[in-house]
């Protein structure tokens, strides 16, 4: 019987508790990898005695020039593993700069996630490994300790999109104890994003604990909508069930989401201790996002008194016929005479979608329409927005 | 300029909006899997015309016996692909039942995920895919088109274990816009678990609203704390960042847990309006959660009405020297003799945890002690956990 009760408590120690944890055992791996050192090398390691060659892609790496259908682009760099006696591959980098990086494994020239990490992060269908390198602007992206906001996944009516759907709310520090009212900053995705797309790619819970904790930005509620019409909810989160995430969704840019989007501010501003006015209203977003904000905001004229286009895509679109694209200039001009405190534009330099931000500043010029206006290395990256975010948030409701 | 937008807009459309998505479609296989047909087989794919051997494990596939230091065990099955002549491998299952099931790919006896599928879920440090094959009690683990409750993310004050901690809520439908109190059940994770072990790898909201829905619950708060006294949230969320989640935490089963678990009955009871008596609390677990359950419940023994031992780990343990653990026997009995409506104990029959719950069992009817007891097929799975809650909690509460 002691016996039989220590075979079970050895059991419980090498064997694990659950089929998949068991089946993790069976095949584990007694490795740590990515190692992160001191000086901010960063090793990397795969037990594969059979492999025949191990690499490493990610944007920790230089970037190497593609051939696509569409001529020669910048893609993620390589880099080859060297295999010791134990049959353990292993790559050391350079010392990194302070970073939220993804990375993948090739093995055998098959690309995959390094099985000894399991923290990922998906964008779209993809799914890649993560790791942090701190210091600088990469410590607003890591958790620490400090008060820590509320994430919360809620469902909200919208009579105008004939269906429930999913919205991401992040609550400040001290909201829940407080009988205070908030400003609120509505945070919209990209294509082929998703109400959880700036949580996990974003980092937007932990930048706005840290930027919080510092004084820099003010508490504030962020909300953060999904921006597919077609969806309920992020895939595998709704009622349409698991499925391959697309990155162009029917619908996305036709004009529906933005003619619709007083639904969520009700939904907000009668769920949550909200200042329910324009001084305490910022709207922001990534690409789509950047473009919904704008056509939101213009489409509501006296509704914002803060607008962040990050890295937006503003074009014309074929699909784009709805009534919201109506009257552009005179929507961006009566904006314009409302008022607003801040009109925030950032751009990286070698983003697909400069020139036609570089025409759409024009256009803003032309009519004396003010806005501040961001430059930065790089392209269209969740590393920029995470950086535009972390920016933008301490301008607002000052 | 009218050729530059319409390039930009092929630039949006194929290339992706973010350099992980570039990347994705840089290695973009346009192929569906799991394809999940209508008469529940299941075709897997896997572009990989390089590859020598392609196979699928996982639990929808029959168990094999496998060596291990431990002697011979049940691990889970393979199966073997053909290549076409476009370098795509196929598998297709038999006809399968209801149920969320994990696989993984074996490529060129490599073990990784199906990169066509970005649906995971992470047990301790391994990561799987899944699928669900709908139907019976399958179908509680979908997100159907019905109201649904809130899962949020809070941290709470414990000044027992002197940290913040992470700790995961649902609310029901309603909760929001209702003035009703609510009870409450704390549902409890095993080792090598956290508080987002029940909302992901348990489906516990979908769970509950789908039973809310039908009826079959009355609308409840659900509590998952974080069982790992060392940690203030899990591996990847809180203040120790990113580092190789284990099986087996210090001191998750040494009485710290167990003696502080009032802290989190004050936050709950503070923060959300419940009806703050013992009619209305339930506490339940898995494994380490069901040894937790039995001992929070007896130690605080007029505390909680309801009690669930899912597969508990029910054993002696060297470290258990807490003083938790004394007079277990006094306890229990005070326990017993202050009264509850359910003791309930479920575990599988092939569970390595069986002869201990036997012996637990016989205790508690050597002292008079009332449990209602189901014994399912199978063993220590998440399969049988989310049975269990799907069982448990219409019983509560009522």
């Amino acid at each position: 019987m002691r016996k039989r009760l220590i075979l079970s408590i050895l059991f419980l120690a090498f064997l694990g508790l659950s089929s998949q944890a068991q089946e993790a055992l069976f095949r584990a791996q007694q490795i740590i990898s990515p190692e992160i050192h001191e000086d901010n090398t960063v090793t990397f390691r795969l037990l594969a005695p059979e492999a025949k060659s191990v690499q490493v892609t990610g944007d920790f790496l230089p970037t190497v020039k593609i051939d696509t259908p569409m001529g020669e682009m910048d893609g993620p760099g390589k880099a080859d593993f060297i295999k010791n006696d134990k049959g353990v591959w292993e790559f050391k980098s350079q010392a990194l700069g302070p970073e939220l990086y993804n990375y993948s494994f090739i093995i055998d020239g098959f690309t995959t996630i390094d099985p000894n990490n399991p923290f990922l992060i998906r964008d779209v269908a993809s799914v890649t490994n993560i790791f942090i390198i701190g210091g600088g602007h990469a410590d607003l992206y890591k958790t620490n300790d400090i008060p820590h906001g509320t994430v919360a996944r809620r469902w909200y009516d919208s009579p105008g999109l004939g269906m429930d759907r999913r919205i991401t709310v992040y609550t400040p520090p001290g909201y829940e104890s407080s009988s205070e009212k908030y400003p609120v900053l509505y945070l919209l995705h990209g294509a082929g994003g998703d109400e959880e797309a700036w949580i996990s790619l974003g980092r937007a819970a932990q930048i706005m604990d840290n930027l919080i904790a510092q004084g820099k930005a003010k508490p504030m509620i962020i909300v953060m909508p999904n921006g597919n019409v077609i969806q309920d909810a992020a895939p595998g989160e709704g009622s349409l069930g698991y499925y391959k995430p697309q990155f162009m969704v029917p619908k996305t840019m036709d004009g529906t989401y933005e003619a619709n989007f007083m639904d969520i501010i009700k939904f907000v501003e009668s769920n949550y201790r909200v200042k329910a006015n324009k001084d305490n209203r910022a709207i922001a977003g990534l690409s789509m996002g950047g473009y919904h904000t704008m056509h939101v905001s213009r489409y509501f004229p006296n509704t914002f008194n803060y607008m962040g286009l990050f890295s937006a895509a503003i074009m014309p679109r074929e699909d784009a016929t709805g009534k919201v694209y109506s009257d552009i200039d005179g929507t961006l001009k009566t904006q314009m005479e409302n008022g607003y405190k801040l009109y925030w534009i950032a751009i990286g330099k070698t983003d697909f979608l400069y020139d036609a931000n570089v025409e759409y500043r024009e256009k803003l010029d032309g009519m004396g329409m003010k806005y501040e206006y961001v430059e930065s290395e790089g392209g269209h990256t969740w590393r920029n927005w995470r950086v535009y975010l972390s920016d933008f948030a301490p301008k607002l409701f000052q």
